[in-house]
């Protein structure tokens, strides 16, 4: 069987097959990027009519990331997922507390999530920074906790964490507060791809 | 808001609001296990109609992994998304090679992806191993050619990679060819979740 094996050329057609999902919509450049790349992602364009941007999302992200900001990941599937070599050439790094003993501790002794309990262990550290949440809905509403009782601030989140407990309402609540920029998909999809996607697309687009 | 943080009942209530989608699907408890936790891994219940596996698929993956065979990943996020700490317990390693300096240079002189090399690099120590396959479709490609070409003989094959390109091509010929057991998903859908969830549920099915 005959097949592309060349990098470069399987992203240019798979960019050119989803182009079509996309042609109704409208999009601004930018945003189509962030679009394209989370479709590319799942291998499913239904995230076409899910995926919500706020308007100043790209244009923080990008000032964020040229002054060399940190990304802080829910888990490390995100983390992985991220071009962290892009990312370093900036000043930045993606971190990820979920495999820290303290915050394994903390979780347990409160019966929360480990992925929760590492938002909470960033605390002030996320001031300024990129949240990256592609796994746990807890982890997705204790930020906007944060947010709204300890003044913490990032620039913005990509919450889009999945499954059938609490992740279609906590992004609903991220979209309903909305106190910072945000990237996100409506209903129980998303998942670690689809929040590596978006991050990397932001990435790519400082790209010259 | 309210909302679930203890991780057991988070579990065990997605495994609730799950299982209506399977219910006419009449499925072995085995089998409906995997196909839970591929459900959950991407929020999707469509997937209830794509996957695809091997009547023994189960069988001789639960004897490889209790005899610690080890499991070949294309990429790094499937690697990270295993839980590697129940597989070693039963002696057996994730390995990934990717990131690898000699598998990329490989790559790059032959203009095919750094995944494809990645397989041909492994080569015989695929043998008796379990493939995890939740990115690149030219990696499915590759060991079904090493399968087909060069005798290699891993027992089992998870291939849910995903997009546009490839991907349900190559998980067609998996289907088709079948040369040995094996976990897929139709069409375009898949990734690195659903190849890592594919695999735990094998891993928590050996817990007693």
């Amino acid at each position: 069987m005959q097949f592309i094996t060349d990098p470069g050329q399987i992203e240019a057609r798979s960019m050119e097959l989803i182009a079509p999902y996309l042609a109704g919509l409208n999009l601004p450049p930018q945003v189509s990027k962030v679009y394209s790349r989370i479709i590319h992602a799942a291998g499913d364009p239904d995230y076409a009519k899910l995926i919500r941007i706020h308007p100043d999302a790209i244009s923080v992200a990008c000032q964020a990331l040229r002054s060399g900001c940190n990304i802080f990941c829910d888990v490390e599937m995100v983390r992985t997922g991220i071009n962290r070599r892009r990312l370093a050439e900036l000043g930045g790094q993606a971190l990820c507390l979920i495999a820290d003993p303290e915050v394994a501790e903390e979780a347990k002794q409160l019966g929360i999530t480990r992925s929760m309990a590492a938002m909470r262990h960033f605390g002030t550290a996320l001031n300024g920074g990129i949240i990256a949440i592609g796994n746990a809905p807890t982890a997705l509403f204790e930020v906007l906790r944060l947010i709204r009782e300890e003044a913490v601030r990032p620039c913005l989140i990509i919450g889009v964490p999945v499954g059938f407990v609490g992740a279609a309402e906590s992004k609903d609540l991220l979209l309903a507060e909305a106190p910072v920029p945000y990237i996100t998909v409506s209903g129980n999809k998303g998942g670690s791809p689809i929040a590596a996607a978006s991050m990397n697309s932001l990435l790519y687009m400082l790209d010259k």
